[in-house]
């Protein structure tokens, strides 16, 4: 707190991201990073870009990420101009809430969400109601249907991992024409429907997709918006009053290479899928009620384990889950799903715990 | 222009970066890109990040770039929480403006100065008011002893390269207690005094630096603030507000190993500063007038020609140096210190232009 401080800052409420620790092989369960390694490809082009002496590093990158946009929009069959890139999904849904969602009328997200959404809000200012999801953590789209400055939720859902099929999300595009529709597709690619397709058809619908999760590449901060040319130019006209270049020049190749190698994606996302049916049957066999999920990660209580006290005894093993501590969702857990073995070691650790026996 | 569009979006005026030539060999001396590859230890260690799979790039970086953090406050005998980190200089000129500029009085900037200000201005809706420089383009500190929300300005100024002595900068801080003074040192390696020694002294001093000039990683986004734990705080609470991972893992590492290597920068810099004066003298031998310059720039114009139509000829000869089409400054030239090669190419196009002999 200070005197020098411009009034909003007194007002923030920081997002606050999962641990990352700094230990030697923990099990990291707890922020839904993809347990395979990029496509070789990207890592290829990282080095054929840095070359013998790194001489590329001294000149700016592409302020517009050109040749990023075109193989993405090669990949989603869409125009370049329909695409925005930013640092991160994070940066990308900041500039949307600037851009796009700040009117009069109070933007809806759910109340069980991304627990970024109301941080973004505060630091732009933007009215927002919250919708409640349902008794089994879906989202009714009836429920928007109210006078609104924009709709946002990300499908499939976090923390919940609940996927709405493509036609709900028509249903609500079809009906919500006077705002924009933001759909946060984060963890689309393991096993929900992309809306993308729809962008040629509502000029009113922004899709949000990040490279953190299916591609494998958190580590370097690649994200996008997909929408109708005049969206995207709004999303750049901030983005070039805030930072001409958010992407570095390693990020810009390594996230076209990830789009390029489809064959990739795919392999490592069925993997993960198969280890997401074999770790939910696991925790339900001890026990546990688990949201059924089309993410990289599964929503599970126990009904006789304190949520909280199983995370922390979880902490002690070297073994981290996601825990939120707000209303309807303070005895869950957020767990990701890791490779086969990280999952029985969690398994085998919650196992212990609670009680019961493997499946 | 969109009815979606947020009303903010309208009233922007984006910044126009220097043109990016995607050309095969362009003599390029319009953004101030650093003519020698950055520190072999650079391109070490993100080979080292990297490591043979990429297995690093699944994770998230460090939020808090804590090791990075600790390099440069251990190079500028300050601590870790004195040091904010962003990527590139413009993103902590933005979060700035947002956290530290915006009250109710105008900030006060010159009335030539780089050219980005104005557009954050307008982002965050903040008021300011222009102060001219002198007619030798000097900033006068006196001009800055009225209320104000704010003060900011580069040191060497950009695009005129010329340095405020440190002195000067002390004196303002002496009397301007009531607001932040941010100097903004991108091109302070090259030759003026920093401000960074006096951050323990005036809890009001911001000071911004960049990896993008002296240490030639403009193609990795890595800049910083220096100032009172207090100011840091502001940041990084609008930084967590806006994106928990600005700097990806490659950017972090690379810009770490850049700050342990104090001998490559030297050397790199001293080059600049023997080619910048070997450029001086070459333009002045033509007829130029050359402010006297402390940046990796130059800052010229000739007598009898246009400044736009030098621009526009030597652009033909792929030859690039940066115009600013605006009041008091459209007469002139700003030409990025390249190699010495690069500086005979442009010079021995001058001269065949303006009709001078080299000197």
């Amino acid at each position: 707190m200070s005197r020098y401080w411009s009034d909003i800052v007194h007002r923030l409420v920081p997002y606050v991201p999962g641990e990352q620790p700094a230990l030697a092989r923990p099990v990291k369960l707890n922020t839904n990073e993809n347990p395979y390694p990029p496509s070789p490809h990207v890592v290829d082009a990282i080095r054929r870009e840095l070359g013998d002496d790194g001489e590329a590093l001294r000149r700016y990158p592409d302020p517009t990420a050109r040749r990023l946009r075109e193989a993405v929009a090669a990949h989603h069959g869409i125009r370049a101009d329909q695409v925005f890139v930013g640092n991160g999904s994070d940066e990308v849904l900041a500039h949307t809430f600037q851009a796009l969602l700040k009117h009069d009328l109070p933007i809806l997200f759910p109340d069980i969400t991304y627990s970024f959404y109301p941080t973004y809000a505060r630091l732009y200012d933007v009215r927002y109601t919250t919708v409640p999801l349902d008794d089994a953590f879906a989202i009714d789209i009836d429920d928007y249907a109210q006078p609104n400055g924009g709709v946002l939720f990300p499908n499939p859902n976090a923390p919940t991992g609940h996927a709405l099929p493509l036609a709900e999300i028509e249903r609500l595009l079809a009906r919500n024409t006077e705002s924009v529709v933001v759909i946060d597709e984060a963890y689309v690619d393991f096993g929900a429907e992309s809306a993308v397709a729809l962008i040629n058809r509502y000029p009113n619908l922004l899709v949000v997709h990040t490279t953190s999760k299916s591609r494998s590449l958190a580590g370097m901060r690649v994200g996008f918006a997909f929408g109708h040319a005049d969206l995207i130019d709004a999303l750049n006209r901030v983005k070039d009053s805030f930072n001409s270049y958010p992407l570095d020049r390693l990020a810009q190749v390594a996230a076209t290479a990830a789009y390029e190698d489809g064959a990739w994606l795919r392999t490592m996302r069925e993997r993960v899928i198969a280890s997401r049916a074999r770790l939910t049957a696991a925790l339900a066999a001890l026990g546990f009620d688990v949201v059924p999920s089309a993410a990289n990660f599964v929503f599970a209580r126990h009904p006789g384990h304190d949520a909280a006290a199983l995370a922390a005894r979880l902490r002690e093993q070297e073994i981290f889950v996601r825990y939120f501590n707000a209303p309807r969702v303070n005895q869950h857990l957020r767990i990701t799903v890791g490779t086969d073995a990280e999952c029985d070691t969690l398994v085998d650790a919650l196992s212990a715990i609670v009680g019961g026996k493997r499946g």
